[in-house]
């Protein structure tokens, strides 16, 4: 189990932290609000990358043409925009992803197959591409426009999402910035290549790594952090990861035979993805407390996913978070529909340090004593099977009367 | 699919509308507010049970012990305390449902083994069994007692819901009454008998019925009834559906070699059972609206049904649908969630009459003149997958900011 990272708010400009990297954002027009709206990150050299699509059957447009993209899985430039997730848009959408690409390729000078596409926002709007073509002539890029990329992909965030880190790989330090975006519609299921959030993440490093570890260790930690986490149940369209890794720092290239570097790689991946998608966690629409559930003891990792993904999607245990309720009654009873079989009297469950219930029963803690450890802005549920060694830990946030006004009034 | 049926606000008796059977309830003290809160129903003779259960590994006490019971499916009489769960109570509430067996058994003066038990209410809390035990014995039964019975189950209910017809059996016009209780934790996956929902229900018959062809029929009824709807996707520990057929219409009994009788009894127990789902689902906490989400040519019904509950437990569409907002995006995303595979060209989406996704993309219906598809209290949506010849109907409800509001006030 992870503690939980403090979130930063000042500009870090992670993404272009890393060697070789450029990026900015601007307001082209998307956004009724003037906010930032289009973003653009280029890299000084083809890099090797790996991207995780939401599993979706109804996946966006953009999601689409990156899934041609990657057949060759190097990418030197990504451009996104946000207001509008160009999604049940059909040939028209598939066309306007596809003149993106070419605006992102013009700006880096290289070829249109080394370009990524992503949109984020509403769902069945065709895109303004006026807009989009003079945005993505003006939109300006530096070696410190990392937190200016990270403005542009925003939508309902209310705040941004930054986070690097470095490793040793390769004989030289590499660094890892990503920045994240998503704070509804926020229950990610992504796997890929061949799939497709809409939480967007974009990581790039200065390490050279060879593409096909990159997309596993990709999967790997994406497995470990945006794939378990939860608003409110509800995948989208468009999640997606992206990781480029341009070799910049100068390092031998990191193959399947270096456990080291691997093992460097992964523990940058999961620390720059977990804290990303903690912040999406604590972000989410109405939130006022970010929701830690650790499942122990499962028979095996699926199962112990499954039961933490169920306890931190429930709708009813979310709302009694929300006031400080100490229900533990109602993580048993989320905990019970995971399809996941366990032994009544082998569950035991704690808010904070408090074991609340064992043996089939309440321990008898009155609520008033339990209280406090569900009062604070992190409120951390263990879960207990008793079966295994697995162990899996799954992050959500509090459902509160601002997330259904929030949404009930994103009219479309 | 079928045309929602007014719920109708007036008494009538359900459960003792067939012959043999007589009802009652009490407010003997379990809720603090005074409402009635025990209800006890006695067939004038052994009847044929069937059961289901909820599939929660979370069972709840009285379901451990009912199970029990069912062994031997018949049952005389049966008795509910609503305002406490009986759940999560360890060997002391597998003790008292057995005393409330007892307690129902000697009001019935029948054999112990004939009586059934359910809990209703908050979780994790002793029974106050003194008051059951007062209750039990001063409540009323009467062959007019059904909504009486009706009102008793109730917890966060906002009104009976109640549902009677007729159908023909066994040579002789028999009666078949239900009553249903549930307004939240409402996601029923129920089969049995070896399983256990916070919905209830009772259905009472007059008709003559072969017990194991009476649990196969039940299960049917219910797998298109309470297991399609949805409030807030969560199971319960307690969900419960229970049949008794006494065989007090004086018919012959029917059995498996009867299909016309087993066609009778199919339509009654959809038609009862169908009533009193949608009852639940209108009646959801906080609730404005009704949905009823068809999806039609399917792979088969696993894949249809799989659909149809995951739109219906969106949370974001549920929110859109709050305020009128006719967001047929989130109704796209939604059915891409479902792990039933389709062809994106080949998804079809109406709200109401209108179709609003098809061929992949918008069919350009503005918004403003959707919005009179969702504006009723009966909201219609369609979802053609393009596939096969598979249909199922799901019922749910709008996501309002006052079901959070109840759900965070309910406090353990």
């Amino acid at each position: 189990m992870t503690e939980p990272t403090p979130i930063d708010p000042t500009p870090i400009n992670a993404v272009t932290t890393p060697a070789g990297f450029r990026a900015g954002g601007i307001a082209c027009g998307i956004k009724a609000s003037g906010q930032p709206d289009l973003a653009l990150l280029i890299s000084d050299r083809p890099a090797a990358a790996a991207a995780v699509f939401t599993r979706s059957q109804s996946k966006a447009e953009p999601l689409l043409v990156d899934q041609g993209q990657m057949r060759d899985p190097h990418i030197q430039t990504v451009i996104v925009n946000s207001g509008n997730a160009n999604c049940a848009t059909g040939e028209q959408g598939l066309a306007d992803a596809r003149t993106m690409l070419g605006l992102a390729a013009a700006r880096a000078d290289c070829d249109i197959n080394l370009a990524f596409v992503s949109s984020t926002g509403i769902i069945g709007h065709f895109l303004p591409m006026d807009r989009i073509v003079a945005g993505a002539r003006d939109v300006e890029t530096s070696d410190d426009g990392g937190s200016s990329f990270a403005r542009a992909i925003m939508t309902t965030d209310g705040f941004m999402k930054e986070a690097v880190t470095t490793f040793q790989a390769g004989g030289v330090t590499c660094t890892l910035g990503g920045c994240a975006k998503g704070a509804g519609m926020i229950h990610p299921n992504m796997g890929g290549p061949s799939n497709h959030a809409t939480m967007l993440a974009y990581l790039t490093t200065d390490a050279d790594i060879e593409p096909a570890l990159l997309q596993d260790r990709l999967q790997y930690a994406v497995d470990r952090s945006f794939n378990m986490i939860s608003v409110d149940g509800d995948t989208s369209t468009s999640d997606t990861v992206l990781v480029l890794a341009n070799g910049a720092a100068g390092g031998a290239l990191v193959t399947a035979d270096d456990p080291a570097g691997i093992a460097a790689l992964d523990a940058a991946l999961l620390d720059v993805c977990i804290h990303l998608a903690k912040a999406i966690a604590r972000g989410g629409e109405g939130a006022t407390k970010l929701l830690e559930i650790t499942v122990q003891h499962a028979i095996d990792r699926n199962a112990a996913v499954a039961v933490a993904r169920t306890v931190s999607s429930s709708v009813l245990l979310k709302a009694a978070l929300s006031k400080g309720d100490p229900n533990w009654g109602r993580v048993v009873m989320a905990a019970g529909n995971a399809g996941v079989p366990f032994a009544r009297g082998d569950l035991r469950v704690w808010l904070g340090d408090r074991l609340l219930y064992e043996a089939g029963s309440t321990t008898g803690i009155p609520a008033a004593t339990a209280a406090d450890a569900v009062a604070e802005d992190l409120v951390r549920i263990r879960i207990d099977l008793g079966q295994g060694d697995a162990e899996a830990t799954a992050w959500g946030c509090d459902l509160t009367e601002e997330y259904v006004r929030f949404n009930a009034d994103y009219v479309t």
